[in-house]
């Protein structure tokens, strides 16, 4: 492409609109444009970014066998009611009525619309498994829309969706999908993870979220430092310390702590470390008259080391405890256990208990003696108080052993890309979706479903590769490989005719080439484009270098220029593309 | 592809809601479902056509300079009121409100988004002239959706925007467009014609529309047997007959009709030919006061030849007649003409007469007499009745001499699938949309508009190119190239290596195969698919031809198969393939 007819439209300025680099970025790169809250216009250098992130997908899906179709965007409620969404779906479900009068929404995902499909296309066993994909607008109508094309309202989603006619064959499914999945960040070229994520409601067995990890990124992701584990913060599994618990050396003693409510400052009050004291906090247990009648529930004791953060996520799931978790209002607490809640401890209390494994492998701790202004200390196991159920009741922090034995934990910030799921039958049983197996019976089919965020992932790109000068795209979505700049290229004919021949050259053997031809730009405002561009790779070309029979290249990543011989310029360039 | 992992999903019954061919054999042949009125899913055979003729669009526009955006299908009102369309725009523009209230439409054209882009980006005439297109999903509410995806809600359509300093340069991109659209449908293989269109209110000098002859086609296209010259019927030039008018012979005589009120019927009272009548109609002229006070305006006559129709878009155009046309009311005829519509004539007739080029020709001619019940035969111009202001006011027929000079015209039914339109300053005067020209003055830009319903050409196609055994693709957006249908594959070795063999080396070639490897699939069965699927070649591969050393081939609009030696097959086919 010749930049003369080309729409370049960097800016200098960071907008300030925009907070995230990547948002900043892709208005100063002139990649989009605003066209209201969450409605963007792609310009022809991010349409070029997003156009080889989507073929790259495709040819990805394509290879795991999945068949490509297109959905409307505008889908009938009729469909949304049989699933029952219509009522559930929040206000991101754009609703609308047509000139008629009739009840449509604007897609922001097409699981009952595939579901149609297929119920009335697919009737045999001997059709299955099928998967079906679409690369698609999709809209979400978000209250707050933000982060530019991050969280947009209108966005490309590749959305997939398979049928079975059993688990064992979605499972199948599902593992070919991450694979294919792993493969596409794998050649977009992005350091990533494919997380063990929660399921939700939905109560299927497998979901995974796969996480560009950057700085900016909305979600936590721990993983190991020595194999592929990885998972959402919030579902990460703590396990219990390693080895027996040490045995306890001191008596338990209560100790005067007037005013000292928290276990910071208990801590600095006993100068002790808070990983040796003991929280417990107060929730709602599971109510016999059902949830209407919560302030019946009994009360549930949790009890967790003092630097330990509570997952209420796990918590919630807990037999006996109320979901989702309610803590105990504190006149309850007052009422009912005779203290505060800076106060509270293990010892003596009255009601169930449930104990963090890493809270149960303490020896001589520190821990409330639910009474006002005072707290045990030397407070052990079995000796002082019993240890009854315990159970993992916390967010796993940085340094913790990874859940299956290899390596520690590692936290790392992660933005959500893509998501695959094993949906069970929700849908296809909501809508009545069955096929006749070999027996000639009827069965309900079993469903995935599995998402890209592909506008998504040019921002997440960018996140995660940048600079003070701009973008540094990864090789594969660039939206050119090469620029060529030359040095007064309109005053001096040998220039011209180097750089107009290496570009016609380079053009022609399918390379993605930006030729700076426009005729008076300066060379200082040419360069700061092409790296704010991200560019990979650039030369720059001048009478001087010429003369010399060199030429002056640089990668977008590295420190220093270098120059080659102009003799094997062609050569080298390819070779450096990979082409 | 191999059909036991793909979807083909052929119908054997016609679609009983299914009224034009091409909307039955997208049904049939599995490449679209109906979701709901006029919103069709494209299911794998649909979308890979759809894809073929994106990347032959995609491909042209590119080479025509054309740069390639995306723009969002959800548009703010905001822009539509700066452009004054919010209000003039019907109820095919789907208005509709988000979570905040805030009005917003879906997108049935991009004029003001891409006016407000490029008010933004472009600055200087330095930048001009520029051409944005996308290919992007759109939507229109069509009150009566029909025909399937030829007149959808939502559809996939390429749109293209310039921006010039002056209308030459308008015209110069506008030209370019003409031809790219002249080699995107030449490369699909389909018949068309480039024709002239109505500006309609805007008033620019030109437009074409791009027609897909067809007899299916809801527009009727008047072109030229020997040129290229090619118009709407409503605007093709009925040009003056060749020579001198004859000269009168009989002489003028009123005749008593009685009860005979239209062409045909007094033609036959008189035993004379309807050519050699003259029809006239009263319509209104300009009123002085304004349109308002139509009841006051003045009466006009357009006299017609008795088998000609009148062209009320010519007519309305005229200086002295009311746009939009309108006829006068019968009370006002009977009034100030003395008779009712049934024996008006030009002798004697009052008010200002307009006369048809082709019924100035006329010698010898019957007409009302103004009087009920009579008309007079033998009347000539010049001698019995004053010859004044001639005018184009008819619709050609086919026969008429083209306008060109060049052959005589024949009239064909049309579907249009392109309009490429000189939009002037309509929507950047409204929005402000300028630049600064050399002398640093402000200038409004100039705008072009090209549009292709890109959905729509895979139906016209189809409407073009079918029979009984169903559709014919052209073979450059065909779903596949050819089809391997192989004879008990699951029980001979033989053909199946040979098939399988034959689906590899042709894939990894790049040629769309389909292989019929269904285990159980009967030929029968099969070729009737390959058939309605409108595959261009097919081959059948069998134990006994294997034995003999030949295959059987087919190309789709062959009448008989022949027989390829095996040894040669690939070769053969990739030639006949054009690979």
């Amino acid at each position: 492409m010749r930049a003369s007819l080309y729409l370049i439209a960097t800016q200098k300025e960071t907008p300030n609109d925009a907070v995230v680099i990547s948002h900043q970025l892709m208005l100063r790169a002139g990649m989009i444009r605003r066209l209201s809250s969450g409605l963007y216009t792609w310009l022809p250098t991010g349409l070029r970014v997003l156009r080889k992130v989507e073929r790259i997908v495709r040819e990805e899906m394509d290879r795991a066998g999945a068949l490509e179709v297109v959905m409307p965007v505008v889908q009938p409620a009729e469909l949304w009611e049989e699933s029952g969404r219509w009522q559930q779906y929040g206000p991101e479900l754009l609703r609308i009525k047509d000139r008629h009068d009739n009840p449509f929404c604007l897609g922001p995902t097409h699981e009952e619309v595939i579901t149609d499909v297929v119920r009335n296309e697919i009737n045999s066993y001997k059709q299955l498994p099928v998967n079906f994909y679409q690369v698609q607008t999709k809209f979400r109508d978000e209250i707050r829309p933000r982060f530019g094309v991050m969280r947009a309202r209108e966005f490309t989603m590749k959305d997939a969706y398979s049928f079975h006619l059993n688990v064992d064959s979605l499972q199948e499914t599902y593992d070919v999908m991450h694979a294919a999945y792993c493969r596409i960040f794998d050649r977009i070229g992005l350091d990533y993870r494919p997380v063990l994520a929660d399921t939700g409601s939905i109560g299927g067995s497998h979901s995974h979220e796969f996480h560009v990890l950057a700085e900016s990124g909305e979600d936590d992701i721990a993983f190991s430092t020595e194999s592929r584990y990885a998972a959402n913060v919030e579902l990460a599994e703590a396990t219990a310390p390693a080895g027996e618990r040490p045995t306890g050396t001191r008596s338990m003693e209560e100790v005067h702590t007037p005013g000292q409510k928290t276990i910071a400052a208990v801590s600095e009050f006993l100068r002790s470390d808070p990983a040796h004291s003991i929280k417990t906090l107060i929730v709602l247990g599971e109510c016999p008259e059902g949830p209407e009648e919560s302030d019946r529930a009994p009360l549930v004791a949790l009890v967790l080391r003092g630097d330990h953060a509570l997952n209420e996520l796990k918590a919630e799931k807990l037999p006996g405890v109320a979901g989702p978790l309610q803590f105990a209002p504190e006149a309850r607490i007052a009422e009912e256990l005779g203290c505060g809640v800076g106060s509270l401890g293990p010892v003596g209390m009255k009601i169930e208990t449930i104990v963090d494994r890493s809270a149960a492998h303490l020896a001589d701790f520190i821990c409330g003696a639910n009474r006002d202004d005072y707290h045990y200390t030397g407070v052990n196991w079995g000796r002082d108080v019993e240890l009854g159920r315990i159970e993992d009741l916390r967010n796993v922090v940085a340094g913790d052993p990874s859940p299956d034995g290899r390596g520690q934990l590692e936290i790392k910030r992660g933005i959500e890309v893509g998501h695959i799921f094993q949906l069970g039958d929700k849908y296809s049983r909501a809508m009545n979706a069955t096929v006749l197996d070999e027996n000639g019976k009827e069965q309900v089919l079993v469903m995935g479903c599995y998402g890209i965020g592909v506008s998504r992932i040019v921002a997440a790109a960018i996140e995660q590769n940048h600079d003070d000068a701009g973008i540094i795209w990864p090789d594969a979505i660039a939206p050119f490989q090469l620029a060529i700049v030359p040095i007064n290229m309109h005053k001096s004919d040998v220039v011209r005719e180097k750089c107009e021949h290496l570009y016609e050259s380079l053009r022609d053997k399918g390379v993605d080439v930006l030729l700076m031809d426009e005729p008076k730009a300066r060379l200082g405002a040419m360069l700061a484009d092409v790296e704010l561009l991200g560019i990979p790779h650039r030369i720059v070309i001048g009478d001087r270098g010429l003369e010399k029979g060199v030429v002056e290249y640089k990668g977008r990543r590295d420190a220093e220029s270098q120059e080659f011989a102009e003799s094997q310029l062609e050569e080298v360039l390819l070779k450096l593309i990979g082409h």
